[in-house]
C-alpha cells in the first residue's frame, strides 16, 4: 500500500494503470484537462506547483504526452519540437522536479511505445522521443540516489485505441489494457530499475 | 567519389571522419567555431542558410555536439535541455533541413556514443539524447525518400579524448580513431539504413 500519482490518468493508459494499482494502494489521478488534479507536465512550474499541492508520495506514474505524426519531408523544425517539449520533456520534468518529492525506495515509471522497436511511416518523431525516454531511464536508474527507482512500459497500440491510431498501425497486433496495467504493478511492486517493459510485443 | 559535408569536422571524431573519407571524396568541412565554413547547428536558420551557401551534396556526416553531465539531484530542468538544444536538435536540424540539398540515394551520418547502451555517474542527459538519435535513425531510415539512407554512429570514448573523458569513463577501454573513422566509411559507402555502428565495445 503506498501513495502513487498517476499523470495521465484520464488518458487511455492512464486509466489502465488506474485499474491496475488503484485496488491496493492510494492513486491520485492527474489529467491534462480533466479531473480534481491538473498540470500541464510540460511546464516545469506548474509540474512543481502539481507537487507542492499534493505533497509527498511513494510512486509517480506518467502515461502522457503528445508526438508529431507527419512525413519527414515535411516535417518543420518547429513541428519536431512539439514531441520533445511535451511527450518527452514532460514526463522528464516531472522526474526532474518530483525526484525530492518521492519517498525513499520509491519509483518512477515512465511510458515510451512500441515506435521506440518497430518505427511506423510518419513515427520519427515518435521513434526519438520513445527511445529517448528509455535512455533517461537506462542513466536515471544509476544516478537516481536514495533507493529511487525508474522504469519504461512500451506498449503496442492499446485495444481500446485502434479506432484512433489503428491506420498508422497497418498489421500491428493491438494488447489489451488489462495486459498494459500489469507492467505497471510490476514495475511500481517489483524491483526492478533501468529496465523497459514491452508489452503486447 | 561523392561530395560529403562534415558537421564538427574540427572536434576528435570530425578530424577521424575527415580523415578515413577524405582521400576518395571531396569533403566539406564545417566547425562549430573555426574553419572556412561555419555552423552553430542548434539555430535552424544558420543550417538553412549553411546548405544555400554549399549547395547540394551526396553525404552529411554531423559529429559534433554538447550535453549536460551532472547528478540528477542537481539536474535543473534548463541545464536538461542543453543537450536536447544543441547535440540532438542540432544533429536532427541537419536532417530536417539538409534532406532536400541532398543527391538521390545520399545518405546522413549521425554520431550518437556509447552511454546510450551503457550509462555512466551523471550522464542522464548523454543517455536520454544518445537513444534519442537513434530513434530518430531508426524512424526517419523508413520515412527519407528518394533513396536517401541514414545511420548512427556510436563510439566509446576515443583514445584522443581519454584526457577530457576519462574521468567521467572509470574502466572504459578507449578505441582508436582510425577505428571510428571506418564506421563512418561503411555508412556512407554501404547500403546500410537505419543502423547503429556500436564502435570500440
Amino acid at each position: 500500500m503506498g501513495k502513487i500519482v498517476v499523470i495521465g490518468a484520464t488518458g487511455t493508459i492512464g486509466k489502465a494503470v488506474v485499474n491496475a494499482l488503484g485496488e491496493r494502494h492510494d492513486v491520485i489521478e492527474v489529467g491534462a484537462t480533466r479531473g480534481a488534479h491538473r498540470v500541464n507536465f510540460a511546464d516545469a512550474a506548474d509540474v512543481s506547483r502539481l507537487f507542492q499541492s499534493i505533497g509527498k508520495v511513494d510512486h509517480v506514474v506518467t502515461a502522457a504526452g503528445a508526438v508529431h505524426f507527419g512525413r519527414l519531408a515535411e516535417t518543420t523544425v518547429d513541428q519536431f519540437w512539439t514531441g520533445l517539449r511535451d511527450k518527452l520533456m514532460g514526463q522528464i520534468n516531472v522526474v526532474l522536479i518530483g525526484q525530492a518529492w518521492v519517498n525513499d525506495a520509491g519509483s518512477f515509471t515512465l511510458t515510451s511505445g512500441i515506435t521506440a522497436d518497430h518505427p511506423v511511416r510518419n513515427g520519427t518523431n515518435a521513434a526519438t522521443v520513445n527511445k529517448a525516454l528509455e535512455g533517461f531511464a537506462l542513466g536515471a536508474a544509476i544516478d537516481l540516489e536514495r533507493g529511487l527507482r525508474i522504469n519504461v512500459v512500451s506498449p503496442t497500440m492499446l485495444e481500446e485505441s485502434v479506432p484512433t491510431f489503428g491506420p498508422y498501425f497497418p498489421g500491428f497486433d493491438p494488447v489489451s489494457s488489462l495486459k498494459v496495467g500489469l507492467a505497471y504493478v510490476r514495475s511500481v511492486e517489483g524491483g526492478d530499475s533501468g529496465k523497459v517493459y514491452r508489452v503486447g510485443y
